[in-house]
């Protein structure tokens, strides 16, 4: 089964930076099948590669090497980092993109420090080109993790968007919108143990009961369900929550029990 | 050779949806070749969709299968299609995404229901991941078709966009604008059995006779001729015939006798 | 190790041209690695597709084939090329596009006019699927360049944005932007022949000395690096150059001694 990595960016697709990293690994792993995940990651946020890759990687086969660059720091002291967390590997900048794979047991980490490893010279400006690319593709190549670098014992981690009790429901936030314009919230399936008997409020609205898919809801009001990646999803059916309710990230939301 | 699976949604490529779906597709079918068609299928626009399918798949080897999720009705009753016409595969759901396909003589085609060949648990809201990638996938593993669930006999079929006579002429309607800013439109190249000898006519413009390529037209105004997929076309050299006119969807053509 | 061919348009990711010309290359040669560069050049920016080409070839293995299609006269007497220049191949319309790779010594170009090496019948208005993808496909399966039609010994190149020197400095011009609103110009770094000693001046703002990389830089005020490509960039930390200066292609920009 040939290795495959996937890619994830704040590059976007005008640019021919994503093209020229899959160059560099293929002219390392040749038999590398790359995937990519998204390059639409808003410029610079950080967290917003984390949560795309938090609710992604699981659907890869074990082996997986995702690699990941959100990099505002590019250039700066920040390390490079080389992660293997349950059953995959991570390529990016130590910046907390990789926050949930840290919460696994058993990961270990290097820091990208080997110039056998890398391309020469490196730019300060495009370690994705020069630093994690190469690194992604000799992993695919079989290459060991603690050949690219000296032990990482302390990754930054992010402030995980989570949701708090209220009473005897919670109060959680948006993290993002699709491209439906649904809106993503940090409250999960677990935390509410079932869909029935729960009452959405977002924006001083009450979206009622959860609905069991998009074509259930009311056409031109919000509604609420538990979305794909099993977190709490606001929508309007064939429009958009977005749009609608001007959530942007860090809205609150509340659940109670109806 | 390896199987070739097309991917053709209105998932866009912000997110990680499409990515998501050639994970579960790879972790299924290693050796899958995976091609995208289009994720910018506008939300919902099923009919899109199926003109994407109906200009692109000819193109394709045969045995591809043409993996195209465009699904507002997602969770609810409407059903998952596999669908084997002439060379090709289909998999998607049965909302009339596959119209074109269904013209063909000799179709066959089942209800996506085995689950055997799903994910578990199928999301109400992420068939695309849950049931049509596994689908294309375990086809493009050598899965026979009828083992994928039970025969369909009247799948869902759009109205096709067509023409009518009218004198010795034709009206056709604008079908879509690519990305240029060329008017798409109804009105295919048999139905004028040659270039020569016609007048088009749109929005109370008179266009002349037929140009032979973009860059016989005229700078400035809008000018037709027979796109590449054997579609009139009405475009402005070096410019957006849909700036300039203003044309959506259903918007009239004519064609008649110079 | 299987070929690889890289795409480079303007015909963006809304319509599904780019799968089709991916089809049609599979079609003629299964084994070919396909990688998209970019397909969002600017609609007929035959410059903008010389420049993301020149700083994106040479990230890719000797023996790559460069597919590019930015070709306002589609269709019209101009020809379609097939070049070889040093490790790479080149595919495409003979209009400038392949500029940079002919400055390299003891290249060879033949125009693209065996009818076995393309579809038939040939779309006047969509030669990237009728010539140029079976063109690159055929190179990828193993066809000699000199089979795809006579030599071509005066190919179109464009006039290339430089620099000139200007007392002790250099002035450059703005050549485009990035996703980041980053200003990529063409002042190269071996003009600089060091990165110390010099000011960088642009719409009437002096920037100071050159950064070291973007985290180098003062929030919310531009400032100057070499960027990745080895090319003077103006840019905001964590904003866009592009929206503070309204910097477009052209746009002068100075280099002096500090």
């Amino acid at each position: 089964m040939p290795p495959i990595i996937t890619l994830t960016t704040d590059f976007g697709l005008r640019d021919p930076f994503v093209g020229v990293m899959k160059g560099v690994i293929l002219a390392i792993c040749p038999a590398a099948r790359l995937v990519d995940l998204t390059h639409e990651i808003a410029p610079q946020d950080v967290l917003g590669g984390a949560l795309a890759l938090e609710s992604s990687v699981r659907f890869f086969p074990p082996g997986t090497i995702h690699l990941a660059v959100v990099d505002p720091g590019v250039g700066s002291a920040r390390r490079g980092l080389a992660l293997r967390a349950r059953d995959y590997f991570f390529v990016g900048p130590d910046n907390g993109l990789f926050t949930a794979a840290l919460g696994e047991r058993g990961w270990s980490a290097v820091s990208l420090e080997h110039p056998a490893y890398r391309l020469a010279p490196v730019s300060p400006t495009f370690h994705g080109r020069d630093i994690f690319a190469p690194a992604a593709a000799h992993l695919a190549s079989g290459v060991a993790l603690e050949r690219l670098g000296p032990p990482v014992k302390d990754p930054v981690r992010l402030t995980w968007p989570g949701c708090r009790a209220e009473g005897s429901g919670w109060v959680g936030e948006v993290i993002g919108a699709d491209r439906f314009g649904n809106l993503i919230t940090s409250v999960t399936a677990p935390r509410l143990g079932g869909t029935s008997g729960w009452i959405v409020e977002i924006g001083g609205r009450s979206l009622g009961s959860l609905a069991g898919c998009y074509a259930d809801g009311p056409e031109g009001a919000p509604a609420a369900l538990i979305g794909s990646s099993g977190r709490l999803e606001v929508f309007v059916r064939n429009g958009s929550a977005r749009a609608l309710l001007g959530g942007e990230r860090g809205m609150p939301v509340r659940v109670r029990r109806s």
